[in-house]
């Protein structure tokens, strides 16, 4: 196992994020797309936007949105063996994906979305860290990406949306409070953060695990500031890539 | 569905949490088991101890203490198909077996604890909300009096526990901060966290997530302060049933 | 493995029963339900009413009734894997559920119930041999229960049963024919027997087993004749639990 | 749906069997084969001896025998969608494989059959009721056509059996008691019965089940009776195919 | 591991195919049914007609073909566990129930066929190479006498086929191209390749694999050269066993 | 669907492959990697070397080479639901990495390649036509590139391949043959076929099937030979992008 460093990598400070690169416009098929990257975690995020519903929500004049989450096999330093030829996803693949389906809908006014379904996919390519919170920041503006094209279409009049959403991984490494955690930092820290706040700064999921030391109110603070701060960046960076006829009324 | 009170049942405050109930010694083939009752819900919590290891773990010198969850199919208000019928589990399992083992560790000395596997089953009998946190507190007084069996019995020194640990849920329903909020309260929750905390008052998981609103910072904080209240209760209560000469050195 | 013995734990003489106990009404949702112990065994049997039918009963004009059975991970001498992380039910589960469905459904007039499901969870909390007996005993119970809320409600104008109906087991043991055996006695049965009989002393389920030894006439005779004394004592027991206006109409 | 009739088809009276028919060596590979007809069922049954054991019975000097079963699609008169192909095997299935398993090791010597596991798979070709039966009947073949050879191999010196077995089913149809029901009657059976014995007459398995109605002490005896009467005609069969040399010291 | 010879069993030469028997009307309940053997390979396929459709092909006014392929556990040398057990079908029955299915659909005139589906199933009872081509073989039989059987039954006017059709596998073992390999040759061929043609000499399906060494242009074409002169001998053998009042009109 | 169209887009010619591109390292992690596009249809394909066999080489002295296929959910027109979600890989996915894992062993020494697994993955990112063929040659290269690590890194001495190997899709579109079939020529083909075929010019796999009418001999060698042309320009592109040390010696 790697040792833990207090000194991050490429001279990053504790409250930097890595370079951030969202990418749209990658898939051929999908109604909206974009490939992010943080650092070298990379997430090829596509939106699908079928017409039908779950049973629960059939003729309920609402919509719906869903996320899934997956892994290749060597997106990860060792391979990890599908969870297809397994039979079976694992309990991180879905948690995981229930974060990214519940986060995106907090954001979403249902009821104008009409009675479809958007599917937001997930898929790692290479994995270093903060892949479910990349997911999170890339599966809004591929889902922001859809809207756009369905509004464009004339299949929507508005975009039905509330607020920018996106997601970071926030830590404490060797006693330190860390923004957005890469593998190695991740596989040392004490305590490990997921938070998931909108554009206007509210908080949509804070979800912190002590792995190895309870943590205290102070560093709980540290924690969630520093992810205010990273989110705000990250928002800033999807309003960049998203066009410019593109906007949320809150 | 149900409309949201503001009004709790029971002529209960929004600060009080329901009565709670724990009675050990329910089964006559673990090491250690305890029924717990937080109002209607309850859920038999039970520790078997077993003398292998996951692969992982194997000639490491460590112990390893995991969680398992699951909900009797007429526990609910509606009956749920069993996930043995339907051939898995599903995400909810998943995600909350995975908080009640993570929780649980992040207090073993799991180096003092030996090659053994101690299980922690959780198996809801009656469900009226807060049974993921109901598991953390029942599953860690289980645990205990498996430790407790393993050092009368000669096969531990001292108890390899770092804390007393326990679980509560709170919530914001019609706009007010609530704790331990029952199944009704709950499912009209504008956000809802569920908080793991030791005994000395340190965070171990802080899942809190906004169903319908984001919610802000001062919010946050009054929910983490219920939750403090309400997990101090909890922990005082644990004490009363743990057998008197069982104790935690920090 | 436990030695055989012929004399029985607690005094018992071989053709008496353990103790049984029968708690109504200990679910908050279920429409009927009974906590069963005979001896150390007990078991959580709950009645759902479903306004649904299976594929080949639809529109039908008559109803069903359906058995589930599993036991919880330590209810068992030996913790056995949860059936929902192995993915699929074992066989000797289908078996019992099956001999659970098909008893109970011998005694309801499918045509006078409504085109409606009963289902009957029968959920081993603590296992110590007979917990299928146990569970088509108590299974029944909650049936009843169910059926008079029904009537109670106005649903139904009758209770659609023919006949009560009860089980238990038998077998021998050390050269001896033997009733209700507990697990160490049946571990170390050489012929198993399961039998289900209505309150008029007609067999419903006859199922004997050699597991070392076959047998002759004279010993299964011997066998049914203390089922039989067992089902009765078992049947009176059941009427005393259920409410006094309620009754079967042959 | 069929009719009930009393009258048999074929002219066979109520106490006859239908035509069995055994013709052995049918399989190029097994190290026991035979093909069992009784009237239009037809079971293959292949022996495999293998030489691993199930883990409980590792390093404990004995042997093992079991039993598999399944149906050919287009062995019913309507398809029967393939277990493979949903991913999991049927209740009835495993019902019936722990049946011809538990009834074959009752007449095994396990301690003299040494380390090695015999697999009995009974796979129907068609089927037309009394499909268990036959494949305890045909398996019991099958077992001794292996040990034959084993011991011809000099690797058993004795055939490790204490008896013959064979089973057949019975039951009430129109109120009277039959031998060998086939599809038709078995459809229409208020009883059904299948009986497990060995060839000096002692029970093995008993299984009775009424479908419709209950049924009495004089009706058991009456199915016991066909039952006994049936087996001993079958076990006279079963000699006629086995090799002259083939003989079982009790 | 068996030694490659050159020399065949036998005395079969390399550009001769194994004696192959088709008897008709093997399974009672079966639209349509033929037991192949190939040498020692020995298929049963059966022709299943259902009036339903898959989803796709719901109101289209056509029709559909369908296979299945399995094999009996004991069919082959080792015994193979069954896939039911396992849970799953694994990749080579996949792969060989595309085939089967894809190979008949070619012949048939779907549009003719009515909105009904007929399921081949192919059933391996013995195997020694060639069972899947054993099974294209019999699973059109089995096709033309259902069709044949809906004819007479009024329910097609005409047998909706395009032409006949027949498989047969052919290698390279030893250096030697060889028709209708049995399992020890295959087990042995350098390339291994199996051939579906219509009566008319056209391809449906050419599967060459190189197991070993990559094979030349000139060896395709004595492979195909083989595989047609089998195929031709085998569709002579189909039409004797077909019904005389049975033709297929191009 | 799409309508057949015998001119190709983008003005391509019959004999005419689409644009292909390989570039190498694209995964932090895989000891070789590629991506690998040919016209829109994206494949990444990734080497993983593994310190282990499977259990049927254990202590053989050899090595082993798989290959695993899948496709992002949203790589296709229309999504494609995970197959890790319905908890099975379907036949197609199993059919399509059957292939890969055999084509690419047809070209290694295994003896040479030491007790390691080389596991190829083969993840789809978009799908346009020709995905198992580019699989094939993408993951040929990836493999390419593991082997020369390990031997850059000393533990290999030679790179244990004995020869390059390609693959590519052929077929017959409004009665004429054509190279590298895209998605909608594909949809509209007669006949498809896939090729693989060593540096050298032998054939490895050839499969070749007529979805709607069977192929006579001329069109069989129009295929063959458009197909040789296609794999000798895929096998130049391949030795552009690898190391210029890498060689293979026959």
């Amino acid at each position: 196992m790697l040792k833990a460093k207090t000194t991050r990598s490429g001279e990053r400070k504790h409250n930097q994020s890595r370079p951030v690169k969202m990418e749209t416009g990658v898939n051929l098929w999908a109604e909206g797309s974009v490939l992010i990257e943080t650092g070298s975690t990379r997430v090829i995020c596509t939106a699908s936007v079928e017409d039908k519903l779950p049973p629960f929500l059939r003729n309920s004049g609402r919509g719906w949105v869903t996320g899934e989450y997956s892994m290749l096999p060597r997106s990860t330093d060792v391979r990890t063996p599908r969870e297809a030829a397994r039979g079976k996803q694992g309990g991180r693949t879905m948690e995981i994906q229930r974060l990214i389906g519940r986060s995106l809908r907090s954001v979403v006014k249902m009821e104008d979305l009409g009675e479809r379904t958007i599917v937001i996919d997930c898929d790692v390519i290479q994995a270093d860290g903060g892949t479910r919170t990349a997911s999170v920041t890339g599966g809004f503006v591929a889902l922001c990406l859809a809207l756009h094209r369905l509004r464009e279409e004339g299949k929507l009049d508005e975009i039905p949306l509330k607020d920018y959403l996106a997601a970071v991984s926030v830590g404490i490494v060797g006693g330190k409070a860390m923004l957005d955690l890469d593998f190695r930092e991740d596989s040392n820290a004490d305590t490990d953060m997921n938070v998931v706040m909108t554009g206007s700064g509210k908080y949509v999921e804070v979800q912190g695990t002590a792995e190895e030391n309870p943590f205290g109110k102070k560093e709980l603070e540290e924690l969630l500031s520093l992810a205010a701060k990273g989110i705000k960046e990250l928002v800033r960076e999807q309003k960049k890539v998203l066009p410019e006829t593109f906007s949320i009324k809150a």
